[in-house]
């Protein structure tokens, strides 16, 4: 396993051509807009040499029996899965951001069992190719970017009827060594910093959609394949200065870019599904059931960051005394523990795949992402209201730091005199831009796919079930 | 342990003195308003009867290794936690109500670590007397009522500060066979058909206090015991038939009396507490936190009930294909299993005690219980959204028997044509009852305890840790 | 105008047939189960003789010059609107419940507007005869039953499409002299103590559907009608005492019938509509919404009561000044006065129809219902948390008045001291009455028309508006 | 009157002293970061010169009886109550932002009554001066910024007990010809582009605090002040362009400046309140009062931009037809109406006040605040929800220009063919800002002020009345 620092070597190695502001960032690991993301991915690595962590950071590999980074590892018990929420809420605490390498490890487990269930049908050898490729990912302990999400186009329209067959990721050309694939994948997480990618295919493929069903891994820095770093809230606060970006070190949200694959060449031995249609629909749910099952971890530990900069904040306002601040911040804690119930629930209810691996109750998993979605928005209007309007309207840090204003700034802006003004600002600093960004944050999760997953919802309630119940105590005969 | 059949037959050996609309009640087992009550509790006999739920509803006795029912048993594992919540979604899906027991199963379980404690502290032999009890109440598989809460007064004031000093049930007389107690329980869930009941202190005692911290098991037919039954809403309509009844076997709620204790004398060999004050704050919490468990998996199974019911008089009007129906049961599902992750999470991470025995999770149970607060009144909501005025206007069951007016009612109240007006009305009064009652049964969780809850779930957050994880990431040193 | 006295008289001379238990009601101002409804409506006739409320409850008829009681007039100003919601909120706070009187007023409202858009179109005179029968009422100073609702059948049916043609009431047979109507309508709030009915045609009707385009007035006495008193939430404990009841006077929620009309006959100058279809939906639409006008007046004065009743009971439980307590009061309080605020504003920004009269803004009438939807339910919610267990648990009013169990209940049943027992007990099962009646009552508007509310929202929101709004600011051509 | 272009000139007059990023501003017009918030601001001028909004940009002066701009107006009737509140929606409609020059407005009104109220205790001369100075300001048609909230220091100590006794703005030193005043005003709302200032005292003043109570006016360019521009959500993305920003012309929310005042002189004639600390918490009540009546107004209209912008972006993805789609437009919309309804409510139940003018009802006010409160953060959760991730990692707007990314973009951010992506983009940044700014703005009314105006509410809704009206209705005497 690599330390935080062979991380970072590693990055440096690579040569990914990606884009911010119009010019090509040369460096990940030191350019100040991706710092900071390198920074939390290297978290990752760092903790699990920590003995404190071991139990939570690192696993026994199912493949070669020794200890791997949990971030390559196939889940093999109810345990691991529940001690993969639990490491995520634990760094989240240190990070106060998303960590970015989780993606892959969902996008990894999902292809484990969808590609032996692939093979069991059709005869393939998918699942022993990805095998030997996830054996490589262990050994040098890499980061592995889940590709998962296309540009979409026309909401309305399957991949096969877009304008341009592009707006989904598909399959131009099959060769004897490999295929060759063109499109663009959006909001990818960590990609900027991971070794390679490993691409999913879309839902809700239909008869002559067989191109658009292909998983593969590509590196970061294959040939074809150009990143668009995207901007986030505040962003340009981090080429200006520390004291505004908040979280300087670590920053805020993840750091994704829309990542485009123009006619990029795949062998054969990293190709793990090439035209099956009828099994993207399922491959795609369980990658969606395994993220979901992480927000109660990861969003928890970014909320107890939250909720410490508002329980200090009112602190430093001289209002933490009050029964309504009490009241608030109890509120903010009831909706965190929520979230972390249901990501808790999910792992603990999970079961063990024909494949050999453990998969979450998916009901459950849904149930976190149901709540995620509206209390991370409550949690931060709570944080608000108890920060006050200090946190929207504070000066630049240039002109905190400026002789003329600087003076000014630090004697007005004391609250509790046991704080310094420089304190008090630095913490809702944090906590403004940990509200919104990770508030924001949620957007990626919006549209589409959560009304899918309620309409699964439904249908694994087993509403029949429920209505016999109901029919029996009426004695109704249905 | 007793199958439901006998269960009913112990219950008529003993003599309770139950009052009812003026009058005393003969036969709890055959009495229109407490018998279905009785069918109710009968249920957790029954079900452990049936071999494909031994391993929920049973468990091995840890001090005599023999199969107990569950509802006597204390938990010795994180399993015992997690099945307990199970079985009582799965029982309350059976019954549609409240089956009773559970509140002697959490007196017990607090009981035996409360008893260690103070021997651990004072060398006393309480836990030896509790466990012998203990045994004697497995082995001949009794319910008992757990009774808590006091009448309690002038909720401004301590037990010993009240104008009457019976508004809290004290100890009036220390002989040498034993203590005379008097005062009365409020809402006693299960007490009229239990054998015994095992009373609790109450919370908050301080010095001079020391008479209210008793507990102590005493059979419901003691004498100078007297209870009276309590009303419920819709509770007449038991007397006039089964169809408005809406669940007429099995009844809705749980049937609570107020039972006075005039002058009681318990012997020492059944006394549990008696003037260790200290003790009874963490005594309650304990008791308080295994109930709160509960409510993730009886109110589910009854959710479930109602989710079905609303689902199916949606297809009795001809709507359930509308989107906004869909949404609606999506939305009661949602609200259902968030409360149920809660009870799950709970108790998987449940802890041993020094007793031996496994404890919840406090701060997520009280999870459990702010979640039930707020859902079960959402469901309600959108259960009567979906139903319709149709179950705000049924005539009477009269009214549909008439020779005059049944033929109006069973005309016109025909939905879509697959249902009989019969079957239609069956469901809303199903619907009608449980909604109501249920929601109306939170109110017993309501004053003072879930606030005293809140200010808890501040304490054990660690709101320390928390500002310590933000200032860190502020680069703030507190 | 009458006063209370005189129109419970003027009910005696009626000879309504009423079914109640499988009986008949010989005098619905006598007996027990619509007596108190009677009251409650007759508040309605006596509070318009008090010179306090004269700006209120009454006004000058545009027909006749005449003082009139409000619940005849045809609405003559945005005053007028306003006016009403302000009577509305007064009379509940005295009624504590629904006075009924409403439902006609909005009928005859409607239908003042409806006949006099139909005659313009067709050269009819529904306008002129329905104008001649309203002077009738207003002299005579009538109670109306609005009567809307049909029994409706399969809903995902139109009414030519059912299977029983009776499911939605129709015309069978016009004659010479007038026309023959048949079906059944539900949920008839006040029918049972009404003068007339003013029968509503369905909404949403298409070509083949004209036999179901009828409006018109007919006595509740009128051969081959037949009325099924329906049953409410706790019903029976009229029959047996006042205590439980909680508002024994004026009882709770409307008293509402399954009105059956068996071939009534019609004469043609009380008929106002007669197959104009593509009337029928603004028809409808326009009672809707000026019944939801109302809901911020009535439910808010019980609103006010409730809330009344809920800090009286924390303070006779010792805990009314807890902060916890005095922040749920507020949120009630914020809650009922949202409402108020919605129908006010749809009040005053009322327009003046070519008919004469004043009709509300209907984007915002729909704001009320849908504020109300939620938060009746809420308001109950947070009744029932600051009341505790004791309104869930109470013991039956005979047992109150046992010379056995009652010194029991008086003495275990005192809080604060400055208050009786049975003064506690009084405002505990009001609190609970109205609560459990009122939240359920929400029902009656429950299924289909609010999601036909909201996407009429849609549509008046002036969608297309809005997105132009939002491009100019982008600079995106349209 | 002044129209924009005017307006701006006038400013170019004035020599404020205003920093941001460490540098002054030369010109507030000019400079890209204060320059959109001046063309805010003459929106305010140049819509009162269209023919279209006379009635409600404009009104008769009851000082001249000659037309002025409404925002120099004080209130004549319950019309111009409502007029403001119409004329800020639809104002905002037209800028998606705050337009700021109703805080001065604001401030105006309520120092109209306020400095009546004293002058008819202490025979002071206030009114006049003010009335002098109001005249002034109608006749030059000025803008005014309304200085209310002080830095406050420490929350929990009153201002007299501050470490530092400038974090309250007070008075230095008494002089023949004026007063000399120290101290901060944060979150100063328009300040930058404002002709004037008038202060406000700050409330809860007691013995000992007399220095505090100080009300006056005073130009921006007064000797003594500088101001400090604060910083905004992504506000630097308005230094590199237009597209990212959203809202180029208008910016989004206020632009508010830390505003010192160090020893600035006042004259006599400027000076509208000196030492009278009893009037102080009525006077910010009532400047309260005033301003949170217009959030429905402002709020609503820019949500009505907002709720546009949503439905274009679903329309742009091709998702605008799914009924969850619908169903959350018409939740946004509903969350709007309802604020505006308050609005609305509140003004046209305005009383008239001694001094003449017209006051809002303030119970009713201060339901538009707590709606706003909430419904805010929910119609930018559901903006984000509809959006999706899009908006969250949307490239820079240099990359969307630059030959190597720009196409790539083109390309694969088409949605519906019907729109070009850089369309879909611009409504993304739109959406994007809007929600992000708003939301945060809501922080501006959080701490403290709410909680005070909560228990307003308790003592403003009368809750004796309200015991009254349950107990007579429980026949209770009290």
């Amino acid at each position: 396993m690599m330390n935080g620092q062979q991380y970072k070597e590693s990055l440096k190695k690579l040569k990914p051509i990606i884009y911010y502001m119009g010019e090509k960032i040369d460096s990940v690991v030191d350019h100040p807009m991706t710092k900071p993301h390198v920074n939390s991915a290297a978290m990752t690595y760092e903790l699990a040499q920590d003995p404190l962590y071991q139990n939570l950071m690192t696993a026994d590999s199912h493949l070669t029996g020794t200890k791997v980074n949990r971030f390559t590892h196939v889940h093999q018990s109810k345990e691991d899965l529940v001690n993969k929420v639990k490491m995520m809420r634990m760094i989240a605490q240190k990070t106060g951001t998303c960590f970015q390498r989780c993606v892959g490890l969902d996008a990894m487990n999902a292809t484990f069992i969808t590609t032996y269930n692939v093979d069991k049908k059709y005869g393939t050898d998918y699942h022993k190719k990805f095998t030997a490729w996830l054996k490589y990912v262990q050994e040098n302990d890499l980061m592995i970017a889940g590709a998962m999400t296309d540009v979409k186009g026309n909401r309305n329209k399957k991949p096969s009827g877009q304008s341009d067959p592009d707006l989904f990721t598909h399959i131009v050309e099959k060769r004897e060594d490999g295929i060759v694939i063109k499109g663009a994948k959006a909001h990818m997480t960590g990609m900027a910093n991971s070794h390679e990618m490993l691409i999913l295919p879309t839902t809700n493929l239909l008869e002559g959609d067989e191109a658009y069903a292909v998983a593969c891994a590509v590196p970061v820095d294959a040939k074809g394949v150009t990143h668009v770093f995207g901007r986030q809230t505040n962003d340009q606060r981090r080429l200006q200065g520390d004291l505004d970006t908040g979280n300087a070190e670590y920053a805020i949200v993840g750091g994704e870019t829309l990542t485009v694959l123009d006619n990029v060449f795949v062998p054969w031995d990293r190709v793990f599904m090439c035209g099956e249609i009828e099994f993207a629909q399922d491959y795609v749910t369980r990658f969606a059931a395994y993220h979901r099952q992480n927000y109660g971890g990861c969003k928890v530990g970014n909320s107890d960051v939250l909720i410490g900069a508002t329980s200090l904040i009112a602190k430093m306002n001289g209002a933490n005394k009050a029964s309504h601040i009490k009241d608030k911040l109890i509120e903010m804690t009831h909706l965190a523990e929520t979230m972390y119930c249901c990501s808790l629930a999910c792992s603990y209810e999970g079961v063990k795949e024909e494949a050999g691996s453990y998969y979450v109750n998916t009901l459950l998993a849904n149930e976190v992402k149901l709540n995620c979605t509206k209390n991370m928005y409550e949690i931060s209007r709570l944080a608000h209201d108890i920060a006050g309007g200090f946190i929207a309207t504070l000066p630049h840090e240039w002109d905190f730091n400026s002789p003329v204003t600087g003076p000014l700034i630090k004697k007005y802006f004391v609250g509790n005199e046991e704080y310094s003004a420089e304190d008090r600002i630095k913490i809702a600093r944090l906590l403004e831009n940990m509200s919104g960004g990770t508030a924001l944050a949620e957007s990626m999760h919006g549209a589409g796919s959560p009304q899918a997953m309620r309409i699964m919802i439904l249908r694994e309630s087993n509403m029949e079930q429920k209505e016999e119940l109901a029919a029996n105590l009426a004695h109704v005969k249905l």
